[in-house]
């Protein structure tokens, strides 16, 4: 664990009583303008925090927290981890970030060197449905908040993005503009994103008597570019796990000779931040990337500052966001 | 540090002795198909890394490499991290990741923390032309490769590109479609790379009597999207330091009614994989990404493994990619 300089050695560097330091740090009561240059000094160059990280110290923190992240060349994550990072920056605590290139095997062994490393908490978007050393972790006291993606067989604070409704708000609007044959490329079939919007599709294929197929492939620009390739004939539209396979499926389609959406629809989810510029703009769910990063990162000050002792779930809502992927079919 | 099994360990489990298991991880004499076999199950249950892993770990190693970048959100940084997380991996080691967010005090503050995590070696794109904390530490041993950015201060080991073709090749084909007025929107004033970029521009400018302004700001879409939206007037073209801050340009450009490259041409650099979809697609200079990050992950494990002991710096060469944000200019 690493030594910081606490509230003492401010007061004993400016030659100042640590009620003096106090009054400064809280603005509680007038300080002279003299004493407050003389402790603002100190604080500098002893490189001392004030608020909420001196609190943590004293219980033995390390103003440390890990985040586990599927994929850090997906946009998707790069957003979450600025709107984190951007909430404990200013709470006084750091972020180190661990990629598992959705490996299952490589998430537990980063698991393993984050703990040794004494986080005070974990941010973690698995790549999978479980994982048990995590499981067991969280059992005997880590503290963790789930982002994007939960285990449904442990009961733990989440934030996630309301996938039925971004679903059914993007089937609402294909349904309505007369598409009726669907091709579903779908995330990785473990993750609970990935499952939901496939349960949310299928019911909705039934009810509306659509046609469809539906993979589960990877989320990834590779994944989409593949599996579009070996496609043979063409649907109405084809809906995409995310933006990143959608970029892959449009590559692939133009490679084909084939264009977007006079050919064929193509949906994304996620509006990372390139797909308004992208060619064609993309049609996708919006999810509120940096807002998701900023509120679980809050929810894991509370849990670990113990201000919230029970969990809790946050859930925000997503946008549909039309652009030029799509088309109105004429029937 | 963490605890990890040791060959002893595996020899154990696997009730054999030290040499066998020496031999099979060598493949250096044969082994039996069945002392082979119950070598293997040990090592796997064990989480036992063969090879380079298990010799740092006789030398106290942690198997743990830090990187501290400027701006995870750039797909240029994305992209360099995926290609030294590969080679590292391969290599039985981990990546922790730190975010400066381009601010030299965070970047001190996590260089901190990563020293007292244990971390092996450090990867290090440094936000300004210094930091004193890393510049002693790295006189008083800690391993580090520089990426992309050096420190002319002090004689390390580096990976970057060659900055001074890359710009050289862009103004080359600026100047023969007849661009005769410049605007250089570029990055961080105190970068290596905007520091080259910019020298070498002017220095054609000059010997090309071109009409220029050129103005430092920072690698990113907002501070693009900013500088542009208060030009006034236009040059033939607009030179960025990224392809980033380009789209920043771009996008305020039309909301500004002006057309790329009808109205005014655009360039950017690093062609992030974004950049070919784009909308225009942007002509830049190629960066090989992934490849600094491998080259630069294999030259920090050769320094950590004691297989080089001077410093060495490898110089990669750019590409010039011509799109569809650039015109020849009819004069």
């Amino acid at each position: 664990m690493m030594q910081r300089p606490g509230i003492k050695e401010v007061a004993k560097k400016a030659g100042v009583s640590i009620s003096t330091v106090s009054r400064v740090l809280n603005n509680s009561a007038p300080v002279s303008e003299e004493l407050e240059k003389r402790v603002k000094k100190a604080i500098e160059e002893l490189g001392y925090y004030p608020s909420s990280i001196a609190k943590g110290l004293r219980k033995g923190r390390t103003g440390t927290i890990g985040f586990i992240l599927p994929d850090i060349t997906n946009p998707f994550f790069a957003n979450i981890v600025r709107g984190a990072e951007d909430y404990l920056r200013k709470k006084g605590y750091n972020l180190i970030l661990c990629n598992s290139d959705q490996d299952r095997k490589q998430e537990t062994e980063l698991l393993k060197i984050l703990i040794s490393k004494h986080i005070d908490g974990l941010l973690f978007t698995g790549t999978g449905s479980s994982n048990p050393l995590l499981v067991e972790k969280i059992r005997k006291g880590l503290k963790v908040v789930f982002l994007d993606r939960i285990f449904e067989e442990i009961n733990s604070s989440y934030v996630i993005v309301d996938n039925k409704i971004g679903m059914n708000l993007l089937l609402d609007y294909l349904i309505d503009v007369g598409h009726r044959n669907f091709i579903f490329i779908n995330g990785n079939k473990e993750t609970f994103s990935a499952k939901i919007r496939y349960e949310v599709f299928a019911e909705r294929a039934r009810t509306e008597k659509l046609e469809f197929k539906h993979y589960f492939t990877e989320f990834s620009y590779d994944a989409g570019y593949k599996k579009a390739k070996r496609l043979k004939g063409l649907p109405d539209v084809i809906l995409c796990g995310n933006d990143l396979i959608a970029y892959g499926v449009i590559e692939a389609l133009e490679e084909k000779g084939y264009k977007v959406p006079e050919d064929v629809s193509v949906t994304g989810f996620d509006d990372i931040p390139f797909s308004k510029h992208f060619k064609p703009p993309l049609t996708t769910v919006y999810q509120p990337m940096y807002e998701m990063g900023r509120k679980s990162a809050k929810l894991l000050l509370e849990i670990i500052e113990e201000k919230k002792v029970s969990n809790k779930g946050i859930v925000l809502l997503p946008k549909l966001v039309i652009r030029e992927s799509t088309k109105e079919m004429r029937r």
